[in-house]
């Protein structure tokens, strides 16, 4: 077993000892919201919105970016588990403004198990369960935080799927305090479209 | 100002006045692992294996699958910042369980901004920066949790884009007693293809 691997399940075991009845808790979130955020390990929603377990959805990807799978995700938590307000929050020192789709795909070309790669991004071979079948990944690599939360939050707000009257907050995390920055941009433009 | 909204940010404000010397924490997690689970109110990742800041990347969709999306940020994850060990977490009493595509092509039917909707999923208009264009969306529902977690470890194993020597761990979440449970499939089926 992996030095992680344990460590990992001794915390687990911590924490089941101290459980309480949190076993007790329903499945909507009891605060109704859901965030949207980067995968980090810089950043502990729980810790930086004070979520609670059973509080709020927690959906998180590269860059905390608004692809087809966060808002499956997104329109699913609204759906059928009841979330009313939705946060997209960036953070500053991301690594998704580190690289871009070519450099991803030169990476990528040194390692892959098969050659076919495209500086344009991946290549999916559309085995499996996926929402990609066939398609080209695009890396959602980021170069400006407050364009790209504006852009996130527009790209849910526009998805057929949205219900128009869904306030979208959009903030960015700075890395070096901890604090929520409100971007101006999404504000101007309005939370409710 | 929303409830919740003046709720997070008095939240964060507290979190930031107690912000210490986290400033510091430097890009790559400081563990070299990355979690890959549920966006259920009831998971806290942090908690529940142990994680402080800086620790390990945390990826959270619906159900904890592994979408493209997904598997996009483990790539990133493993590429440009060093994790070398990951684990999926799905959990007992999932939303992911109550579901289908047919369920949720209904439900969004009564409510779609425009009518192309189709039983198989939502037809993805192709605007913006998703990874899906033109694509019908799969909700990735699960009815048996033992095998999503085999079935999305086995799918990550099989991206071209994944090396072969990473472990991938599979567990499930019991939301009655916070304990991580083993997947024996995916143990029996070894972690390293």
């Amino acid at each position: 077993m992996s030095k992680v691997l344990e460590e990992v399940l001794a915390a687990n075991a911590d924490y089941v000892a101290d459980f309480g009845d949190k076993g007790n808790l329903p499945m909507p979130p009891g605060r109704s919201f859901a965030i949207l955020t980067c995968m980090d390990a810089r950043l502990d929603p729980a810790k930086y919105a004070g979520l609670a377990e059973g509080d709020a959805h927690v959906i998180r990807n590269a860059g905390g970016r608004a692809s087809d799978d966060a808002i499956r995700s997104l329109v699913i938590s609204y759906k059928l588990l009841g979330t009313r307000e939705w946060f997209v929050i960036h953070h500053t020192d991301c690594g998704m403004e580190t690289f871009n789709n070519d450099i991803m795909g030169n990476l990528l070309a040194s390692s892959l198990k098969t050659s076919s790669v495209d500086a344009s991004g991946w290549h999916d071979s559309g085995v499996g369960a996926g929402t990609n079948d066939g398609k080209f990944i695009q890396w959602l690599t980021i170069s400006n935080q407050e364009q790209s939360v504006l852009e996130d939050v527009q790209r849910i707000r526009n998805s057929p799927m949205v219900p128009a009257d869904i306030p979208i907050y959009g903030y960015i995390y700075d890395c070096k305090t901890g604090k929520l920055v409100e971007v101006p941009a999404v504000t101007a433009a309005g939370r409710v479209a």
